[in-house]
């Protein structure tokens, strides 16, 4: 099967950047002598999840409790749910580890940290640490953190944090500096507690942004990112990933010529209605438009319109493109998490146009 | 079961008000005496379907070959495929007629047009007319349409055009005239294509906003809606939907409480990141939240951020909100299409909280 056969629109990644990726990520964590957990909300797939563990402990990161379950099923044991769990949740973590798993949930809450507590299963709990994106998790001066540890007593694992404030960083001084905040503050948060008496097993940290461009790991356990596997436009605007090494494309056909642009059948579904380039020193629109083989023949033909299940290209007038009815292209995802979420499987290619494999992928909750 | 036990994010529906909807349309229709073609890209459910079909001819409308395939499986026969196809489209076409279904397509383009007619399968076509939105279509004055229809030879089958710009209208007067460019658009179409020999059995037009507010759909065969049955607070914005009357919602938990707001576990995955209502007199960010039983009781709390698991929903700081983590909230979407199709199942209620079916539905290509 060739990428021209596909129906279109569909996902399309490329393996051998993929590949590429998750050796620059691993190489740079080898470097600092922290273990990978790598984040698998981005992939969604198991056979993603069996590349990037290569070398790696083993411990993944989920985004969801149905991405837990996705994993555990397919053999993965030593998962974090990294978003703040509510109490009515601790029952299908319960459940999960009878079978063999073991789920570590997150909390910033003392309500929640109370049910974790008198939960009869023995659920291991890191407490969240708000290292300056004001999202989740408790400031390391805050009380709030002794007390949070006090209430979770032998459910205490450590701690955690993720500078999600990394994607607003503009350039690699500053992405630098980030990374050494969000790695100074669990540290500190960590320390903390032991001072406390507690035991602190796991200090975790990261994002995609942090772990490319972090001067020092120090005092960390593990690190977690997972949209670097990847890549993505906005990811290449804050020059965290080249341009050149984004490994997710959404293969769609031009399905009418209006004046001066392209209609195709990618539209808000297909590619999402994520704006994140909007800001960044490039506006991508809803993506950039390549040719089929990948390659950005087209000159800066974007997405500027995305319907329900149509895209519009326009391009440089000066730049002719013979693009026919029926041609196909492939556009880059402004943020390849939300592109991605959209589609049950990925086309899998090595360089070239010869579709290699169908791997599937999970979505929803 | 009630919205209280189920896993979040997950989507309700109200059945009471989509059957209120739904009566609403069907009645606008019946005083012009045009037949309604429900569009299913919103719903893509073949509960919703069923419902929505009674007392119409049967016919529906479809955003995506997949479409097509599942509600042909469920025994729709009469299915026009609403975007322009392309060439290697037609034999899922002719595949999916050859076990029973009637998928009708639309073109704009000479080539596709070359393509349906020598196909082996007898595929039925419409002409895309362009009735000012400038996406796809031909315009009536250029000598493309009279083209097209001579190179479809027996294929053709009639005309169609959609106002998608209707949903730029800001008033019901503009919409009201955006709807007579609409029929009178592809009426004129028809009327050209008559006058030059050809015989047109179909002369489809719609839109929600254009189904509410037309004064005279004279000269249509059908018309084709689909948003209308569950609304959403942009429809609401540009006055063609009451709010009340909005039947979709995402049931979501709260999981944090940095100060001044709430998390919740619906972010952009659950939401969708469309942002619609930005220019519309509310913004309302990524949604907007009411309480469990579906009432504005927390005042204007909005969804102001979306990452992929989490929101952050902002309320007026003179409103309290007593929302310890793990309360339930439900978010009125932007835009019911891309909100829905995050979701693998809709949850539905009869106004109440007791959770009376689960009714799944499709997504992807």
């Amino acid at each position: 099967m060739k990428l021209a056969d596909l129906p279109t629109p569909c996902l399309v990644l490329d393996r051998q950047i993929l590949m590429r990726n998750i050796r620059t990520m691993a190489g740079n964590l080898a470097r600092h002598n922290v273990p990978l957990r790598p984040h698998l909300k981005t992939a969604k797939s198991i056979d993603v999840a069996r590349l990037v563990l290569a070398g790696q402990p083993g411990g993944i990161t989920v985004s969801t409790l149905a991405e837990a379950e996705y994993f555990a099923s397919h053999g993965i044991r030593d998962i974090l749910y990294g978003v703040g769990v509510t109490p009515s949740k601790l029952d299908q973590v319960a459940r999960l580890n009878a079978t063999g798993a073991n789920v570590t949930v997150i909390t910033d809450d003392l309500l929640a940290a109370d049910a974790i507590a008198a939960h009869p299963a023995n659920i291991q709990a890191l407490i969240e640490i708000d290292c300056g994106e004001q999202r989740g998790g408790v400031l390391v001066a805050e009380d709030l953190i002794s007390e949070l540890a006090e209430r979770l007593g032998s459910n205490l694992f450590g701690v955690m944090t993720h500078a999600g404030h990394s994607y607003q960083g503009r350039s690699v001084a500053e992405i630098t500096q980030i990374a050494e905040l969000e790695r100074s503050h669990v540290v500190y948060a960590a320390q903390r507690l032991r001072t406390e008496g507690h035991v602190i097993s796991v200090v975790s940290a990261g994002s995609s942004p942090t772990g490319r461009h972090a001067e020092t790991l120090n005092g960390l356990t593990e690190f977690r990112a997972g949209v670097y596997m990847f890549g993505d436009l906005f990811q290449a605007e804050i020059e965290t990933h080249a341009r050149d090494s984004i490994a997710l494309t959404v293969l769609t056909s031009v399905i009418g010529r209006p004046s001066g642009r392209l209609l195709i059948d990618a539209g808000a579904l297909a590619l999402s209605k994520d704006r994140s380039t909007e800001l960044t020193p490039n506006d991508y629109g809803y993506g950039l438009a390549l040719d089929i083989r990948g390659e950005p023949a087209l000159g800066e033909a974007i997405v500027r319109k995305a319907y329900q299940e149509h895209g519009v290209v326009e391009f440089d007038p000066n730049h002719m493109i013979a693009a026919p009815v029926g041609t196909r292209l492939r556009i880059l995802p402004n943020h390849a998490c939300l592109t991605a979420a959209a589609h049950d499987r990925y086309h899998v290619v090595d360089g070239g146009d010869d579709v290699v494999a169908v791997w599937p992928r999970m979505n929803g909750w």
